[in-house]
């Protein structure tokens, strides 16, 4: 009874204790034994994207808001302008950081049940030559969809923008290969799909864009480039790191590595998404996006058309069973989602599955 | 043999296994659970300087540089002037901070052995009426040094000038009442003197003050503005918050209250700095500060004045026996720290002290 609840949420998720017990040690920050926590964490990140060759990886106190808009900051030049592919609340989030730090910034709105276009992307890209930086949610979080990233970058790369990928919630699960897709800076956190705690981000860049990034940051708080020259110079973070958060994700990492890394870890999400959502429909649950647009990290539902029907009814209950599910994100439609990730496998959706069916029977919505 | 060393450093410092150990349960981020913990937490954290009448406190992710910058960015307006009272380096840091982000600003440098002086704050302000905020090192850690925030506070009222406090390393430790001392912003954070691991911030606001603070942050993840009026509409944080670290902070401040609180805390400071700093003087070692400058937070020492010391070697060397020193952070002399914080007292010093003693002899450093 007293178990703890399963996160069925993107991040913070369900860690395994192995990974909550590396938090049980006070590390010294300035030690060279954290030191090499970050150094050895820092190149299994370059790993898992293969981009040891391409690029660097800085890694950033805060929530993953905080790296994005330290990408932004850092490598979007003041006078530069980014162009933020938009289908979806990332989106836009990423469209408001840039504006507010006064980048010039347009927004290219698609409509949320569809994937972003290339296509469309190399007819904005033709018509306006000032734009600079094109910025793109691979996994939109907001509702779960998947966007074309090889396209996208191809299309930037042809055309000679830079490109910053917000691949929070698909870093580690969906294969991103740095030698094949080219982007100026890539950005995720380490409380999504390596089933880390939440607390620090990391930042992609490319080497030779690192180089040309000094001075435009009007933060020294997000300033990447900052942080990188001090931490190549002395191994260390400029300011207090998030010790236990650190040394939580190193420990998280061995264990991806142990179940056998992206490939596995993208089956067992596949997987865990399979039994959602072939068990959610035969409690007549349909999805918002259409099955081909679905992802294995989160889904979002539509809720029962029955005035009976309360998310926070559903939620309390799901709770109580030991599931916690996520509210909707989406204003046009009633929704709500559950996330595919974290260290939970078939077992736990199933019986996610049934805690949804057990509660829709109790408020009187049965399958049609 | 295996034990963990004891940080004799300013944060991340030693902590209690309870507090290590509410990290062990992952929590939903959007439940009324967290929400609640959240909510426990800020109104602890104003009963410490007992600001519930007079301010609002703004938890945010990340490092304390963070919270700082927020701060200032939030606080001080697009047009406003910031002077900074320097005599550190963490003053430098703030300077820095506000230069950065565009604010104008002046920094008034005094000598690192003195503390800032509030007659001459009062004349810098008396002579440029553009300064519309002072920004203040409450303990000025680069050295140790206490700096006077009542005389400071005092003139700033009396002048009509904001006040923004870097209270991280005094927090919870050195008395503050918000009743008698006026600030707009106070800074601090999780893993400084309420022993909790580092991973967040907070930053106390005046109420009237930060009724007015809307638009003034250049960056959204640093507008407290935004952050608090999302949590007072919400009871959730905006952006992912790092949940472990926030339990922590909750379960150390539990421990912060069953031990006294604030008086408490600061008698086992005193007691540690005070075995400390005898213990040292009977090793000939001298600290930089005179006597009546010290802070029972951390101790700047000056380093033997012979040639065969070297700070790496007795920094390996008490961290083989189970300490970990800090260096010092003094250009013109050289230095080396120790704190005086943490979940450790007389004995744990007085070991630090034995430890310090054996490597200096080893060195063939004897007392004079
Ligand atoms: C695609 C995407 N971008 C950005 C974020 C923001 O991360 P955080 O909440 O850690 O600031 C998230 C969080 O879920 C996300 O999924
Ligand atoms: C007085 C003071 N200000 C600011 C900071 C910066 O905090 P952080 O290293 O967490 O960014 C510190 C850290 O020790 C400090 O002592």
């Amino acid at each position: 009874m007293d178990r703890d609840p399963i996160l069925l949420t993107p991040g913070p998720l369900t860690t395994t204790l192995r990974t909550k017990l590396a938090m049980l040690k006070d590390w010294g920050s300035w030690d060279a034994d954290f030191n090499a926590l970050t150094a050895r964490v820092r190149q299994g990140l370059l790993q898992i994207i293969h981009a040891q060759d391409s690029h660097v990886v800085v890694p950033l106190q805060g929530s993953g808001t905080f790296s994005v808009e330290a990408a932004v900051a850092t490598v979007v030049p003041r006078d530069g302008h980014l162009l933020v592919l938009d289908n979806g609340a990332y989106c836009k989030r990423l469209g408001k950081v840039a504006t507010l730090m006064g980048r010039r910034t347009t927004i290219a709105t698609r409509p949320e049940q569809l994937p972003v276009s290339a296509a469309e992307l190399a007819a904005l890209l033709q018509a306006d030559a000032s734009i600079t930086h094109v910025g793109l949610i691979h996994c939109e979080t907001g509702t779960g969809i998947v966007n074309p990233l090889a396209e996208v970058a191809e299309v930037c790369q042809r055309l000679g923008r830079g490109l910053i990928v917000d691949a929070m919630s698909s870093f580690g699960a969906l294969p991103i290969d740095a030698r094949q897709i080219r982007f100026d800076a890539l950005v995720a956190a380490s409380g999504k799909c390596l089933e880390g705690v939440p607390g620090m981000g990391f930042v992609f860049v490319r080497k030779a864009v690192m180089a040309g990034c000094e001075g435009n940051s009007h933060s020294l708080a997000m300033d990447l480039h900052d942080q990188h020259q001090y931490m190549e110079r002395t191994g260390q973070w400029r300011f207090t790191p998030p010790t236990h958060v650190v040394a939580a994700l190193a420990e998280a990492m061995v264990q991806y590595q142990e179940e056998g890394g992206q490939p596995a870890r993208l089956a067992r999400y596949t997987d865990n998404c399979r039994t959602l959502v072939d068990g959610m429909a035969g409690l007549g649950l349909r999805t918002f996006l259409a099955p081909e647009h679905l992802s294995p990290i989160i889904v979002t539902f539509l809720a029962p058309s029955d005035e009976r029907y309360r998310f926070a009814t559903l939620y309390a209950e799901a709770k109580a069973q030991g599931f916690m599910l996520y509210p909707g994100k989406l204003t046009a439609v009633e929704t709500f989602r559950v996330g595919c990730i974290g260290a939970i496998g078939h077992t736990e959706m199933q019986q996610a599955v049934d805690a949804v069916g057990r509660t829709l029977r109790g408020m009187g919505l049965g399958p049609a």
